[in-house]
């Protein structure tokens, strides 16, 4: 069992210290918020008094931060740059999702300085992150992969070895990008058929069942009962936010514009959530945006 | 064993013509090109003069056009339209794509002159029609369509009740313009990631266990030979043309119209569909639009 | 001075058919409302009991409908069909703005007949109506221009030969599409610029007198209170309803679609469009897509 | 007449830079490539061997570079910062287009150093620059402006006060996204059209003279040999790149999310902009646009 420092403690962050805990490790937890702190030591985490505290003499150091400023200031830029004093054979993993731009730069630096850091932002949700049952798309070498996958399998259930330093970012933007555009569309494909006098229930099996199946009609239905236990059978709250999904559109924007790669239909589902959000709806869950749609 | 007439002997007609033969069904036979009628009489149908000899004495006429228009004349207003000279109890079946507005009036006039007419349009492409694997979605009452179920388990695999008259044609229509997304989606996600170093088969697979699962990820992913057997790995030949999906967008935009049902998801991929047919690729399969994003 | 008939007195029709009378000709008049009649006589029209009544014996035959439907009807294909009564040598001027499809087949069953039948469809709205100031796209030959063209000065400013039969119709599509375009285009630039602190009435001269210069920031600003008299400025009272934009974009896309010519903006606008009138705002003036944007 | 440092003198800034030499400044100019800088002294201007040299004792400090990062660090964060050597009570005015969040902290930064700092992008391309008829933006306090606009006005016509420190950049901002939606919206239209028969000049016509009417249609007609001397009837050379435009709506999207505004149209021309350069069209002129829509 590893000693583990996790600095980030938020609706994600939080559970996924606990699933570490939970597997045995030793995990030193800091959070701006002690609140954030304390429900973790009640799981049999332990506290730090700040991220160096966390990130010293600990074999493994995992953040999950809010932005690739954060990021790099935690690591490289503050007055106590995590980078001088961790150990110099500590596997250091960045879970943020964050611009890939960063991420590589901030893997470099890490590079120069003898240090291994990859980035592994995740995907499933909170609901994932307390069952422990994400998706992990890395940003690294063969080796940093073998060894940082038995310490994410702690944290969740399919971890990708996307490429090198910064492709665990580039994939989970062009996953979530692609997301935006199955839920935009199966919103507006049930809403055309149900303005159409078709039960929304009937048209999403005959969908599901057919080449129209995807990810939104299998785990999350965005009509209003017509699947249980998700957020539309619940007055959209929980879930993934429209915040959430408005910022990942902005950073799979910028790789779009940066590379050079035409993004027509995320940008459209981008449009559609931005006129959802300045509409006041930016708490709800995502697939909220069926209500863009309806009268 | 029923008589049915089959009218319309395409590159869909003629496969499904062919499996109502191979189940033991007598099989009446008509097209304007006398090619498509030999070939299915090679294979056990009956060849029929006309349409009026197709579905005369038949117990089921099925018919396969290419447009609304077409199933008006056949039925209605043609010099010689079928509903003049069908078996009173026969039950009519138009599998043909067509607005759901024309489907509904054909029905109307059936119904007023005691017959029974269904539209059950398909989705599955030419190797769904040569396989009998097709899905046919079916806008009937629940007797009409159990009746006709046994018929079409014959020439598909998922026999859907979209609802009442209509429905079939707003069902297919709703999910092949979700479709047209999902297609369009993804294609985009896979080369913003491939400009970005990532690979399209490792990509493929991330975001097929992700929330970017979809149809187009399972079973006809467009990024050429990232998948065996589909046509991006042969050169876009073949499958599912984009000039059919133009046509079939062409549909769901009219519904939305009509509806009020906004659609900017199906209107953006349609508008992509659109350049890319401009640019002289209405016969590739669809799955090129791949091309319309790449360098 | 002319015997005329005009057919259709709504918004338009009304006020087109008095500055007819108020050029001195003698104009009779029909609708279906007997209000409406009731109106343009108190003007100085003539009442008709009958589109047959006022088109008999008429030198000019005007008609100013909703649809194509209504167009074909009234001219070919209703009981009482107005080719089968009007005078050898009428002008026939369709001024509704319908599908050209319509248009160029009502006008060639003119030509088998021997008939002259223009389309005519005109832009500048209620006001441009009552002002006398419309613009007016012809669709026509050289000679059958020259004859209409002096009693659509009656009614219009700029009368334009916009082609051969059908022409005005697509002429007026074009430029309602562009105008739709320009609209949403300019409420979004000045949306944009007032939540980052710029006064809309300075970011308004300043596109004005820059390459952002467009009808809109010229006649129409869509920012309430930035001009004096238009829609914006009145609570979105009166003006062209977002209910007829949204039909004219209708009936662009049918031209789009049949014609394959890309339509990415077009179809843009008229997502942000049928998303307004979703959301109950069809009797707004369209400039009110304002409000779409707006927190 | 002042004296005054020159920093960047590209296709804009050098012109700009003589413009200011005709007027009887003195003018001392830097650039990195040392033949841009003898351009400039051919016609009048003097050599410096550094921007430091250039800015030190100069009554106005000019500069015109590719990027925020540029203009940050040549005032702020470079080796030497001219924010440490300019003359207490120098104007400086950076003219270059680059993020409004940049401008704003430059500002904020010379404010607390008390310089004084203004942002003003320009607008009309080179040929404005060389004729001296640049729109210019201003983002500065009125005491700010009023010094600036007679230095402003030796290089264009129509001199803009947008707003406090920022509103320069977010003006052009707002009116190049305006812009790129008008030539889109314009080369749409015009493609429709003559698809369906209509010749591009009667049409642009119609549309210049209705409300279709836009800087386009006015002044830079994107369908070739409609209009003399522009990019469209010279194979789209010259004029404003495609590049430049595609640099520009990556700006006013950042604007966009930051802000939180939504722009579903501005978006929408960014993604055919970016469809259009990726087929290697990025050193044409920004109306060859037109060509997308081509068959």
């Amino acid at each position: 069992m590893a000693v583990i420092g996790f600095i980030g403690l938020g609706n994600m962050g939080g559970p996924m210290a606990i699933n570490l805990v939970n597997a045995g490790h030793s995990v030193k937890v800091f959070d701006l918020s002690s609140e954030a702190i304390k429900h973790v030591v009640t799981k049999g985490g332990l506290a730090a008094s700040s991220a160096v505290e966390a990130a010293q003499e600990s074999d493994v150091v995992i953040s999950m931060l809010p932005s690739g400023k954060h990021v790099e200031g935690l690591y490289v830029s503050s007055s106590q740059p995590l980078f001088d004093v961790v150990k110099k054979d500590a596997l250091i993993i960045d879970s943020s999702t964050i611009d890939a731009a960063t991420a590589k730069r901030v893997c470099e630096i890490a590079e120069q300085r003898g240090l291994s850091f990859v980035d592994a932002p995740v995907s499933g949700g909170v609901a994932g992150a307390v069952a422990g049952t994400l998706a992990i798309m890395v940003g690294a070498t063969d080796a940093q992969f073998a060894e940082a996958k038995p310490i994410l399998l702690n944290m969740g259930q399919n971890i990708f070895h996307a490429g090198a330093s910064g492709a665990g970012q580039i994939a989970k933007c062009c996953n979530n990008m692609l997301l935006s555009v199955l839920m935009a569309g199966t919103a507006e494909a049930l809403n055309m058929g149900v303005k159409n006098g078709l039960d929304p229930a009937v048209l999403s099996q005959i969908m599901l069942q057919s080449s129209g199946n995807n990810w939104a009609l299998q785990k999350y239905n965005p009509y209003p009962n017509v699947m249980e236990g998700v957020p539309s059978s619940n007055g959209y709250q929980g879930g993934f936010q429209v915040d959430l999904m408005y910022k990942d559109l902005g950073l799979a924007m910028d790789i779009s514009h940066q590379s050079g790669s035409p993004a027509p239909m995320g940008s459209q589902a981008k449009s559609l959530y931005s006129m959802h959000k300045s509409k006041g709806n930016g708490a709800l869950d995502f697939s909220s945006i069926m209500q863009l749609y309806q009268d």
